[in-house]
């Protein structure tokens, strides 16, 4: 179990450091990367995964509890080779991935810290921490995040299906994948961790024009991302 | 027959799922990756692809009819490791590719659905189903379909003469490649299912400003690719 | 050398068909990839070689002059499996090259019809051809092609020593290096075959605001990649 | 001891001279790349660690101190096949490293060399040589400096955990995250050698409109890095 936190802290801790990074970067003022663009984001976020899943290999680089959900729901025998499903695990998995969410986007916060003192807006704030929706209603934000992550944790699944070399770039694709073309309407979460980790991070850290975290919209992307994970788990475990 | 139907329709939904939400992302108003340029549609299709074909690996991962006629005219025994070339197969693969694509497009209404229902202009509605052409001629735009689905089914041939370990990957970045390359006029529709199982969609959805499917063009990214593929399945298997 | 023939004219065909059509999507108007962007370029090309590498591996997929050049240079015994490096072979070479090179871009033309037959300036219709630089100076404009084309074959010919799997995408990742970081200036020939060939085409087809070839630059972009590749091949085979 | 020379000398010119032109041609004047965006020079700077792999492989491409450093830090017995961990070969990776990174960057500023004499503003000409924050905070910046290279150390450490066919082409795609994630604040020196090197070229070269080379900044590239890339090479071998 202790293998589990450490591998699964430092891999979310990545995640989100280098996730929450490519935000600031693009919406901070200032920076260099600046108004970049969507892709920039999309690569970003993608590579983020990347560095995640290397760092985090030998548990099964999970660093999302919607994949955690999704291996769950598909009945497989182990989380990662060594490591059984089990209540215990499953428990240390989420509390993992949290945390390093939450250390990560700590971190991002360090390596932009400048940036996020010079910065009034505080929904621009925020946005470097968590997702939010451009329309909000959170009924279809729901279905949007249920099916970007059906789809993550659906083709993760089908990877064992198919011989080739790309390791964790398989992932960093579907992730770059999944922004580009799911990401439109909230920001995709697609990973529960990811989300309410840096929220937390939003909501303890001394930023001086931060506003509220947004706690109404909180659920929204931990309520989908883990629905999404199961119905990918076990669609994929049914093909 | 039955795997047939399973994994292509999966395998199509994937695509045009994926395909249709990074042109809903781009060209509806309202979403984070609004106006995010062509190379942002080209890896989104290109991803798309990826994500497609390690859905339906199994069947071989047509999930384009042009690509089916295509194996079919260059006199290979087998669509797929046990799954003969013959008439029932191929309107199995015809049908399944067909049904996906317009469960993918339903899909990507649903996760674009506040946006749908923001958007007022009827063409970019369409666009986000199905391609047109940027200059309408349909005898030109007739010869970019079928240089560029040439294109497609040619050089996924030719991959069998090379060793690599790139997967799925090789197909999709082929995908971005065409895109980039020569989607400009016509917006690269170079499968049959991905434009008229979207327009069926389309036509039958209840979007509030959707004008007509444009059915005067729809059977150019039909005959097209198929002329296209059937051609780079012929020269292809002569090289 | 009837198999150099078959597969170079092929392969350098399709490298200048997905290489001139991405250039006419983004600077043609009224297409889809319109000011679409250097990266978009960049990939454009970098995959074009990526498909035409694939198209002509069974002779070694030089698709370029002064990659045929740098492997004379470079004191291979073979150009390819089977294909001894001979006075006739490398002439075969040469003119497949540029015979392929010519082939391409005259299907480019093809593929874009109706927007070169809109547009009205010469020099994107001659840029969509061949390549021009940005500030006209023949002897620093040479300088920059036999660098650039220094870093193709030297890089090439490093390939070599490194295992890894990625197979024709190296190459093209390569040349999606190149056109970011030192196509700038002159718009990255580095393959004579590559510029002789279309600005043939460009004095040949009926266009019609098509102004002159250019004719006065043309052997920059040749002698520049010549002298570059085989520099390339040369420190290669030392290093 | 000369094998390091080589090789680290080679690969490291190669960086500089392909990271430094994407830079020049994004913020020099009258470049086919102009104004082309952050994602541009992070794909060129990413690439040019790919060539710069592909040719320093036989010496464990460090080409950057902080990578040299970061080994040293993790208690690797060699820092690459036949080359021990000592006092001389330290040195030699040192020295070689910033030799390589002066040449790389003389050979960019020939490449770009007309447009370097069209351009008038002194800042633009440095940031094509050496880094430069946007917020200048000595203390802030050198904290950047330091999370960026822990990542790049850490993770490549973390690579040797994981089978994958990319070989280069994973240092290419994390150098990508790196500056699209982190590159925003300082520009991503990341790298001693790679901001040193350029900046004593920008000293010496004869270019119309430069100014000083900033020498009051210069200390934070160099120390940053180094801290980094130790932290790095400890948790990774820690983990």
């Amino acid at each position: 179990m202790a293998t589990i936190f450490l591998y699964e802290i430092a891999g979310t801790a990545m995640l989100t450091l280098l996730g929450g990074g490519v935000v600031a970067n693009v919406i901070l003022g200032k920076t260099k990367g600046n108004a970049g663009g969507w892709l920039l984001i999309n690569f970003g976020w993608g590579l983020a995964v990347f560095a995640g899943v290397y760092t985090a290999y030998k548990t099964g680089a999970h660093i999302n509890p919607a994949v955690t959900v999704g291996l769950l729901a598909s009945g497989a025998p182990e989380y990662a080779p060594g490591i059984a499903v089990n209540f215990g695990n499953t428990i240390a998995y989420f509390l993992a991935e949290l945390i390093g969410a939450f250390i990560g986007a700590v971190l991002a916060w360090l390596s932009y810290k400048n940036h996020y003192d010079h910065e009034t807006d505080a929904g621009t704030i925020l946005g470097t921490f968590s997702t939010g929706p451009e329309i909000r209603h959170r009924g279809w934000n729901l279905v949007t995040e249920i099916i970007a992550t059906f789809v993550l944790v659906f083709i993760i699944v089908m990877f064992g299906n198919t011989p080739s070399g790309l390791g964790p770039l398989a992932v960093a694709l579907l992730v770059v994948s999944i922004g580009a073309s799911l990401g439109g309407p909230t920001g995709y979460a697609i990973n529960p961790a990811r989300d309410l980790g840096p929220r937390l991070a939003h909501a303890i850290l001394p930023i001086p024009h931060k506003g509220g975290s947004d706690w109404g919209y909180s659920w929204v992307p931990i309520v989908g991302p883990l629905i999404g994970g199961a119905l990918g788990g076990l669609v994929g475990a049914a093909l």
